[in-house]
C-alpha cells in the first residue's frame, strides 16, 4: 500500500466551507497524509505522521480528485468525417437523420469486443486521471440493444479497473431509437425496459434518457426513468439541449440528481429544479462544438441550483476530455465565476452523483489528491487554476 | 548529436502541396530520418539509412513542428485578479483605464530581472515544445523603456537557447502608452524610434505596433513601423481588434509580414491585404477570453488571404499556450476548415515569420518533426488532431 506526505502546501481548497475560507474551503500551509487510496490526516507541517513518500507541495495549490458527472468515454468508431462536414455547415440533426452520428458510433460499438471497448475507454480514462480527475461517470447508450448495452457497461467497469479512476455506469438504453425501430418507438421504449434494463441494471449507478427533438419524448422519458428507479438506478437526465421540451421540470418532478445541457431551459423548469435540488449539469465542450447559446445560468444562481461542470466527452458533440478546459469555458462562454467553476468540477459535480464524501478534501475521504504548481510568476492563488487555459502544471495526483 | 529513424510513419503532413496529396501534402507509409536539428531523409521504410536511434511511427500522424507565430511570452507578475474582475463584468479598456491590463504586467516585468524572466519565458516554452512547438515568436512591449525593453528580448532569446525553442523575438515598444506618457504622445513614440529602437534593433527580427482604441493611431504606428523598417526590422500589426481603425491596410502598404487580431476588419482592409500578400494572424484564444465575435474569415478566404492561427499567450487577453485549441476553436468560432486549421498553425505561420523553410516537412528543413499517436478508435487522419480538443497525444518531438 502505498502511503505518502505531502508537505507544506501552500494553498489547500478542501471544497469544505466548514473547515476552510470561503466557497472553497481554504486551508494554508498544511501538510496531507495518504494512505493508499484514504486521504488520513490533514494539519501542520510540524505534527505530520511520517510516509514512506515525501512529496513536497511548497509553492503548490492542492485540490481533491476532479469529478467529471457526464461523459460517454466508452464507444468504438471514428467521427472525424462528421467534424469536417459539420465544419462545412451541416447541422447535427442532418447528419443524425442521415445515419450518422450517434448512429455511426451505435454501429461501431456493436461491432467491438468488451475487450475493445475496455481498451479504448481506459486509454482516455488514463488521460484523464493524469491531470488529476479521480472519478469519471460514464454512459451507455451506444448499444440499444441488450447485450450490447451490458457489453458497454461491463467495459466501463473494467476501464475503471485497469486505470484506478473510480468508474460511476449510467445505463443510457434511451440514447437513440435505433433506425429500425424508427416506426415502432413504443416498442423499443419497451425494449429498453423490458429487455436492457433487467439485465445491465445490477452493474449500473443511475439510469438516465435523451430528452430531445429527434430522440424521446418526456413521457417516454419518463416511463424509462420510472422503471429504472424501480430497480434501483438513480435518475438523470439529458434535457433541454437542442429543443425546450419540459425534459427538466420532469427530471426535478422525479428527483432526478441532476438535469443536463439545459440550453434551452425555461423558468418554470429552473423554479422546478431549485425546488428539487436537482443540480445543473453544465456540458460547455458541447456548447462550443454546437456553437450553442448558453444556458440560463444567472437563473440558476438566482434560484439557487448548484451548478455542475463535465465534459460530456463523447466523439461527436464534445470531444472533449480536458475537465480544466471546460471549467474556463464554462467561465468564459457561461458566466460562470471562479469559485463556481472550480466547485462544479469537485463538490458540486461529487454531489450530482449523489457522493458528498468525493470532491472534498478532508480525513476519511477517498483520493486522490492533485497537487498543482501554478504557472511562471504566478502565486498559489485558485484562480489561477481557470485563469490559464487548460490542464495546468500537474506535480502529483496521490492515492 | 542525436541521429533518429522514426520508421513506417502511416500518415505523413509534408504541408508540401508539391509533394504530397493536397493541401496538407499527405505522405503515406514512410519513414524520417532526422540527424541534429536537420530532417535529411524521407522515403519508404525498406531504403531508409541507418541511425543510432529508432521510434516506431506505426499507426501515427508526423507533421513538421508547429510554428507560434503571435506571442507575449515573455512577462513577469500575475493578472489572476483581472481574471476575476472581468468575470465580474469589467470591460478590457475599463481595466486598462483603471492602471490593470498591459501596465500592470509593465510594473511587474520592469522590476523583475532578466534572468527572472528568461525563466518564466523558457518554462512557458518549454511546454509548447513538448506539444510539438518548435518555433514561436515572442514580443516584449512590458518595458516601455529601452533598458527594459531590450532586458525582455534579451529574455526570450536566452529562454529560447534554454529549451530548444527557435524563437523570433519583436520588439513591441509601442504596444501601450505608459501613464508618465500620457500626456506627451508624441515624446513617448519620440523615445520608442530614438531610444528603445536603436539599442534593440540588433537583437529582434519583426518591429509591431498596436493600433487600437487606448493605444497608438494608425499614423503612430506607421512613423514607428517605418522606423523599425529602417533598422532592418520587418514589419506586423496589432490591428483592427478592439475598434475599426484602418490599420490592416496601412500595414499592407508597408508590406507588413502579418497583420493580427482583425475583428473589426472591413472590406477594404481585406483587399489591401490581399494585394500585399499580408498574412492573417487569428488569435480565436484573445477571441475566447474577450468574448469577442470573430474576424471576417470568409471574405479573407475569398480574396485569398492566408489564414495564420497562434495563441496570443499572454497573462491577459489570452493566458493560452496551447496551439493545439487554438487551431481548433479557430474551426468552432472562426469557420475554418481542419486543413485552413492544420497550415495556419504551420506553414502559413511559418510565412508570418517570413521563413519558408520552417512549418514544412521536408529534406533539408530544420526539424522538429511531431510524431502523434491518433486516439484510441481514431484512425491515423489528420482531421483527428483537429477534431478532439487540445493538444493530442505526442509521441516523440523529434530534432
Amino acid at each position: 500500500m502505498r502511503d505518502t506526505l505531502i508537505t507544506g502546501i501552500d494553498t489547500l481548497l478542501t471544497m469544505d466551507p466548514s473547515v476552510g475560507e470561503g466557497p472553497l474551503g481554504v486551508l494554508h500551509d498544511v501538510s496531507v497524509h495518504v494512505d493508499g487510496s484514504e486521504i488520513t490526516w490533514i494539519g501542520p507541517a510540524s505534527d505530520a505522521p511520517s510516509a514512506r513518500e515525501t512529496i513536497d507541495g511548497t509553492g503548490c495549490i492542492a485540490l481533491p480528485g476532479l469529478v467529471d458527472c457526464h461523459t460517454h468515454a466508452v464507444w468504438a468508431g471514428s467521427r472525424a468525417d462528421e467534424f469536417e462536414k459539420r465544419l462545412a455547415g451541416a447541422s447535427y440533426t442532418s447528419i443524425l437523420e442521415g445515419g450518422g452520428g450517434i448512429l455511426s458510433t451505435v454501429r461501431a460499438s456493436r461491432a467491438a469486443s468488451e475487450e475493445q471497448l475496455a481498451a479504448g475507454c481506459a486509454s482516455r480514462l488514463a488521460r484523464m486521471r493524469a491531470r488529476g480527475v479521480g472519478t469519471v461517470e460514464v454512459k451507455s447508450g451506444y448499444g440499444l440493444e441488450p447485450a450490447a448495452e451490458l457489453k458497454l457497461i461491463q467495459a466501463a467497469r473494467r476501464a475503471g479497473k485497469l486505470t484506478g479512476v473510480r468508474v460511476f455506469p449510467t445505463f443510457l438504453g434511451a440514447h437513440a431509437i435505433p433506425p429500425d425501430w424508427r416506426s415502432d418507438r413504443e416498442g423499443y421504449v419497451e425494449q429498453v425496459i423490458e429487455d436492457q434494463l433487467p439485465i445491465v441494471a445490477q452493474y449500473a449507478s443511475f439510469i438516465d434518457v435523451y430528452v430531445d427533438d429527434g430522440a424521446f419524448t418526456v413521457e417516454e422519458g419518463e416511463r424509462i426513468l420510472r422503471a429504472g428507479m424501480a430497480c434501483g438506478l438513480k435518475p438523470r437526465v439529458h434535457a433541454e439541449q437542442i429543443a425546450y421540451t419540459g425534459a427538466a421540470a420532469m427530471a426535478a418532478r422525479l428527483g432526478a440528481l441532476s438535469a443536463d445541457h439545459l440550453e434551452r431551459l425555461d423558468d418554470a423548469g429552473v423554479a422546478a429544479m431549485a425546488a428539487s435540488g436537482t443540480i445543473a449539469g453544465l456540458l460547455p465542450g458541447a456548447m462550443l462544438y454546437l456553437r450553442d447559446t448558453p444556458p440560463p445560468v444567472a437563473k440558476l444562481r438566482e434560484a439557487g441550483v448548484p451548478l455542475a461542470i463535465a465534459t460530456d466527452l463523447n466523439p461527436g458533440s464534445s470531444p472533449v476530455d480536458d475537465l480544466w478546459a471546460c471549467a474556463t469555458l464554462a467561465c468564459l462562454t457561461m458566466g460562470l465565476t471562479v469559485e463556481e467553476a472550480l466547485r462544479g468540477i469537485t463538490c458540486v459535480a461529487a454531489d450530482a452523483l449523489g457522493q458528498p464524501d468525493l470532491g472534498r478534501l478532508r480525513v476519511g475521504s477517498p483520493g486522490p489528491v492533485v497537487l498543482v504548481r501554478p504557472p511562471p510568476s504566478e502565486a498559489p492563488h485558485p484562480a489561477v487554476l481557470v485563469q490559464h487555459f487548460g490542464c495546468p502544471r500537474i506535480e502529483a495526483v496521490v492515492g
